[in-house]
C-alpha cells in the first residue's frame, strides 16, 4: 500500500538548489511546487510568470518575497541571482526552446518538461544550446525516476517473465476544454501524441532499453469538434523493436482516462495499471505459479525527480534522461506523424546500444523498515 | 461470484437433439463432451474417430454402444441414424470442408470449430455446401453465447461508454509441443491468428457490431525456433472501425497466457480480464462514478452454445453465428496477413449494415433468485 | 484463473464405486449428480427419494432403469445391490442417524452431507453405527479436498507467515424461502451455525490442524420475522485456538452472501475471498515483498471429495474427513449455542494432537502441463 | 484512483490559524507538519519540543526562527504568542491531560491526538479543562474527516446496503521496536488496543451513528515477549450494537499490517481494505448486481482534519469529533479491559440518540471537474 514518503528532515535552504519555477500552470501549482517544498535536496527560490498579480500572491503563500517573482520579460533578473542554480521549464511547448536557450545563456541548469520541443530538430537546438553554455540539461521523465517503474524494467530485463515478446501500452484522457494551449498546434506541436502519448513511448523504451526499428501509425482528428480543429484527436501506432518484438499503443484526448503498460514474456507477463499516474500506480507479475503484485516504500515521483536532478547539479554529472533522452522520443514521434500522414511504415535508424541516450543511474530510496 | 450453472431437469434424450462428435481430440474430450452431457437440449449419440479402440473406450465410458463409434471412412454409417440430427466438427481445419460437406450430403445440420475454413474462399464453398444441402451451419463462437460478453456488447453498445474511441485486444498463449497440428500449415493454415487471434477478430465485431474498414500487420515468424518453421510465432495488428475507431490486437503462440478486451468510449471504458477463458471471465467498466464489476448467474459456455443450435436444429432457423460470419473472419485475417507479408494498409469491402453477418439472437439465461 | 478440471478419461462403470444417492433437493441435482457423473472413479447406479414420480424422471434423464429408484420405505431394496457400494446421504439433518444406520446395517460405506448429526451425541451415534457395522464413514466437508484450501492450510503451517496470531472468518448469506426444512429446527437441528456457519468452525480447524480450548458466543433471534421462530438469524463467535490465538466468526441466514477466512501471522497474512463457493475460490498471501495470488490447475471441488471416498472404498482405509471430524465440529457448534445461551464462556477439553479426528490425508490433483 | 489533492492558492498565513506543534515524533514529522503545510487554512508557528536541538533544527528547514521553538517547560510562552491560536497535541498520552489543560489555560484551542487520555475518567478531566476554559477540544480522528468513510457511512445509513445485520473489523499491525512508549503502560495507558483498535470502534460508530450496548473481550499478552511485559499483545472483541448487531474486531500489535472494515446488510455488503491507512483506501460495495468501488477526488486525510479545526476555530462552533465523542471510545475501551479480565459481557449504558456524542458536520471536498 503506497504511503506518504517519510520526511527526513530535510537539508536547511542554505545548502540546497534553488529553482526558479518558470510557468505558474496547473502542474506547477498542484504538484511541482508541493514537490519542491517536500524535496529533499531542493527549494523554490524564485518564480516566473507571466501573471505577476498571481505571481505576487503565490510568492506570499510561499513564503517567498514579491522580489522573488519576475515577469518573462524580467526573466534575466536571475541572472544575479546565486541562489537560483536551476530552473524549471514549465511552459507551453513552442517556449521551451527560448526560455531554456536564455536560461543556459545566465548559466542556470535546466530541468524541462516533456515533451522538450516541438520536434526533433527543435529538440536538437535545445540540446545544443544547453552544451555550448555547459549547463545540465534533464527532461522530466518522473516515470523513470519511479521505483514501480524500475521494478518493472528489471523484470522485463531479468528472467523473470522469459524472453520478452510482446507489448502494448496505452495512455488516454478526456481533454475537453477546447481553449487550452494543448490543442493549439502552434503552441503544442502536436495533439495527446507529445502529451500523454509520449508516457508510453518513452516507457516501452525505458523498460526495455531499447529503441524501436520502425513505426506505423494511424490518426484520428475530427475536425468538426471543435477541440480538434488543429490537432488530433487520437494516434493509434506500432513500434517495431529488435527481435520482432512489437509494441501496440494507443493515446488519445477523446477517449476516458486509462493508462497501461504491459510487456509478455514466454514465461510470465507484466502489468502496470494504472502506469502513469502521479500516485496509485500498481504493477503485478504473472507466472505459472501465480500472480505476484509487488509492495514498495512510501515514496513522491515528483520528488524523486528533484533530487535527482539537485543532486546532478552538486556533482555536475549527466542526469539519467538528459536532453538527449527527449530528443529520441521526438525522432520516434515525428516519425509516427509522418506514417500517419502517408499510411506508409517508416524506418528509424537502428540503436544497438542499451539505454544509449541515458546518463546517471538515479538511486532509488530503499525500503523502510 | 460464477457458479455451477443449475442443472434443471434435462429434457429425456428421446426429444434433446443427438449429435455425431467428429474428432476426439482434447478440446472433445475435456470441454465438448461435458458440456454435451449436461446440455439441456442435446445429447452425444455417436462418436467418429480415426482410432478406434480410443473411440470405443470413450463409448463404454459414456454410457454408449460399440456401435455408436465410427471411423473417419465409415462416416456415412450415420445417414442411417435417425437420431444423429447433428454432428459437431472438432478436426484439424484442414478437414473441416471435406467433412461438413460429406455430414450435409446425409442432411446432418452442422456445428463446426472455429476457424470455419483455411481461408475465405474455403469456407465460403463450406457455406454453400451447407446452402446446398439445405442444412444449418454454426461457427462455433462461444463467446457469443456468453452472458459476460453480451453485457459488454450492451456496454459498447449502449450509453454507458459514450461514445466507442478506441479498442484493445489481447490473446496470446505459449503453444510448447512442435509436434502439434496447429503448428503445420497444411493442417492449420495458419498460426496463432486463426486460433486464437480470431477470438480478438470475432469478439472486437461482435461487441460493436460493426466491420472493420481496413487492417494493418506485422508478424514475426523465427525460423530457427522449430515450432515455427512453417507458421508465424505472433501477429500484431490494427483494425480499423467506422468512424476512425481503431482496434489494436496482438496474439502469439510464444508469450505467456494473456487474454483482453477493452473498449474506451468518452464516457467510460471496459474491461474483460480475463476476455476469452472458459471459465472466470470478468468484466470491469468504470466511469467517473467508479468501477462497476457486474454479476451474473452462473453459466456454461459450451452449454450454451449447444442449446443455441439444438434449438435452432428444433425452429429450424439461422443460427446466432452461422457461416456466414466464419467466412468475414476469414476474410479480415486474409487481409491481416496480406498486410504483414506486403507491408502495406489493406482495405477491406466496406458493410454498413449491423450484425451483418449474423442470425437469431441467442436467449440469455435469466437471473438465479 | 480456474478452469474446468480436465476429464480424463474415466474408469469404465464396472470397477468405479456405484453409489446411491440418497434425497433429491437442490444440492444433489446441481452439484452432487453432475459431478459424481464426471468423477474418475464413482457412479450413480441408483436414487433415493420420497418422491418416485421426480425419481423416476431424474432416472430416465441419467440413462438409469425405473427399477433404479427406491422410495424411503423401500431403502433396504439396495441391500441386494452388488453394484451400489456406497451411498451418499443428502437428507434434512433430523434424518441422517436413521439413513446412515440403515445403510450401515446393509454392510454399505456411507458418504454423509454435514453436519453430521442433529448434535454431538446424535452424531457420536451415527459414528457408533457405522464401526459396528463395519463399514467407512466420511463426512462430505469439500473444503478439506480442495487444492485452495491445502494450499492456505500448507501457508498457515510453514513459514510464510510466521506465527500465527489471529483468525478471522465470515460466512453469511441470505435465506428467504420461510418454508425450507433448514429454518425448522427439528429438522435442521439449528440454523445457519450448522448448515454455513460450520464451513468457518471446520476450516479454521483445518488449516490450523488444531482444535479450540474455549468459545464464547451471541446469538440474534428476531422471532417476528417468520423466518426465526425456530432458528436463529446469525451467530457470531469467538474460538480460543491454543497460544493465546483467538478466532472471530459470524454466520447469518440473514446478510448478504460473504465467506471469507483470514490468519494473520507475524510475518505475513491470509486471505481467501470467497472462502467457501464451490467455484471462483481466491487465495492471496501478504508479505512485506508484496501480495501472492498462487494459480491452480483446474478441478472440481465434489469430484475430489467422491474421487477420495471412492478410493477408501477400495483401499478400507479410513478417509480424511471420517465421522470422528464431524462429532468434533458438532461439540463446538453446541458449545456455541450454550455459551449464547448462558452468556458464559464455554470450556472445551483440551486436544493436543495434530489433526486429531482426520484419516488418510488425500491426494491433490497435480498440475497440468 | 486517488491523486494528490489540487492545491489551491492557500490563504496567506496572516489570515490562517497558527500552530504550536506539541510534540516532535514520527507522525508529527512524517504526517502532520506535511499536511499543515499544505493546508488551506493553517500553517506552523511554532514548534514545542523536549529536544530544543531538534526543534531548532526543523524550524529553520520548515522556515520558522529559532525563537518559535519552545521547550516543555517553556510552553506558557506561548499565551504571548496572539498568531498561535491553537495548539496541536501529538504527545505520549499520559501527557495529553497535562498539556491540553495548560494550553486551555492560556486560551489556545486544541486538537488532540489519539486517544484522547489514559482512560474514560482522564478523557472526561480534560473535557473538563476545555470547557471551563472556553476553548474548543478536538479529537484527531481523521477517518471522520474522510469522503471514503463518509461514503460507507452513507451506504450503511442509505438504503444500498438494507439492514445492517452484522459488523467486523480488523486493525494489527506489528510493534517491533521494544523500547517506543507505546508499549509502556505508564505512558500509554494499553497496548494495541487504544492505538489502533481505537480505529475499529470509532469507525464502527461512526459509520453506523449508533453506540454498543455490551462488550465481550479477551486478550492475550505472553509476558516473555519482552514487547509484552507490560501491555498486552493483542485484544479480540465484540461489540453489541442494537438490534442484534454484533461487531467483530479484533486488534494487535503482533501480527502483519491488516486494515478492514466490513458492513454486512441483508441486500449488500460493504467492504473497505484497506480501511485505515493514511492512503490508498479502498471502499467496495457488492449487491446482486455486483460490486462497486467508486471513485474519489484527491485529498489529503490530515489536511481536511486540519481545515475543519481550523474553520471551527473561525467560526466558534463545536467540531465533528469533540472530546466528548473520545471520552465515548475510553468508556467501550475501558469495558473491553474490564470483559478480558473478568471473562464476563459488561453491559454500557444505552445511547438512543443518533450521532451522540459529535458537533458541527464536516464539508466533503467536492468532486474535480
Amino acid at each position: 500500500m503506497p504511503r506518504k514518503p517519510p520526511i527526513k528532515l530535510p537539508t536547511p535552504e542554505s545548502r540546497r538548489v534553488g529553482f526558479a519555477i518558470v510557468g505558474l500552470g496547473k502542474l506547477s501549482v498542484e504538484q511541482l511546487i508541493p514537490a519542491v517544498r517536500t524535496s529533499q535536496e531542493g527549494y523554490v527560490a524564485a518564480l516566473v510568470t507571466s501573471e505577476p498579480d498571481k505571481g505576487v500572491e503565490f510568492a506570499r503563500a510561499l513564503g517567498l518575497k514579491d522580489s522573488d517573482v519576475y515577469t518573462y520579460e524580467g526573466f534575466e533578473g536571475l541572472a544575479d541571482r546565486a541562489d537560483v542554480e536551476a530552473v524549471y521549464i514549465v511552459l507551453p511547448n513552442s517556449l521551451h526552446r527560448e526560455f531554456i536557450t536564455r536560461a543556459a545563456k545566465m548559466g542556470k541548469h535546466v530541468l524541462s518538461e516533456k515533451p522538450l520541443g516541438m520536434n526533433a530538430k527543435d529538440a536538437q537546438k535545445i540540446v545544443q544550446a544547453c552544451h555550448k553554455a555547459g549547463v545540465l540539461l534533464m527532461t522530466a521523465y518522473r516515470c523513470q525516476y519511479s521505483p514501480h517503474h524500475w521494478a518493472a524494467r528489471d523484470a522485463v530485463q531479468g528472467a523473470q517473465l522469459g524472453a520478452v515478446k510482446l507489448l502494448d501500452s496505452i495512455h488516454v484522457q478526456v481533454e475537453d476544454d477546447p481553449t487550452v494551449w494543448r490543442l493549439q498546434k502552434e503552441l503544442a506541436g502536436g495533439g495527446p501524441l507529445p502529451d500523454v502519448g509520449i508516457y508510453s513511448v518513452n516507457t516501452l523504451r525505458f523498460v526495455t532499453g531499447q529503441e524501436p526499428e520502425w513505426v506505423f501509425a494511424t490518426l484520428h482528428q475530427p475536425k468538426k469538434d471543435k477541440r480538434f480543429r488543429e490537432v488530433e484527436e487520437s494516434v493509434s501506432f506500432m513500434l517495431g523493436f529488435p527481435d520482432g518484438v512489437t509494441a501496440n499503443v494507443h493515446t488519445s484526448y477523446g477517449a476516458f482516462k486509462t493508462d497501461t503498460l504491459r510487456v509478455m514474456g514466454d514465461r510470465g507477463n507484466l502489468l502496470m495499471d494504472p502506469a502513469f499516474t502521479y500516485e496509485g500506480l500498481k504493477l503485478s507479475i504473472e507466472t505459472k505459479d501465480g500472480t505476484m503484485t509487488p509492495s514498495f516504500p512510501a515514496y513522491d515521483q515528483f520528488g524523486l525527480e528533484f533530487d535527482h536532478f539537485a543532486q546532478r547539479v552538486r556533482d555536475g554529472k549527466q542526469p539519467w534522461t538528459p536532453g538527449e533522452e527527449a530528443v529520441q522520443d521526438h525522432v520516434i514521434m515525428d516519425a509516427i506523424y509522418e506514417s500517419a500522414h502517408t499510411g506508409k511504415v517508416i524506418q528509424l535508424k537502428a540503436v544497438k546500444k542499451k539505454d544509449a541516450f541515458r546518463g546517471t543511474r538515479p538511486t532509488l530510496p530503499s525500503a523502510e523498515g
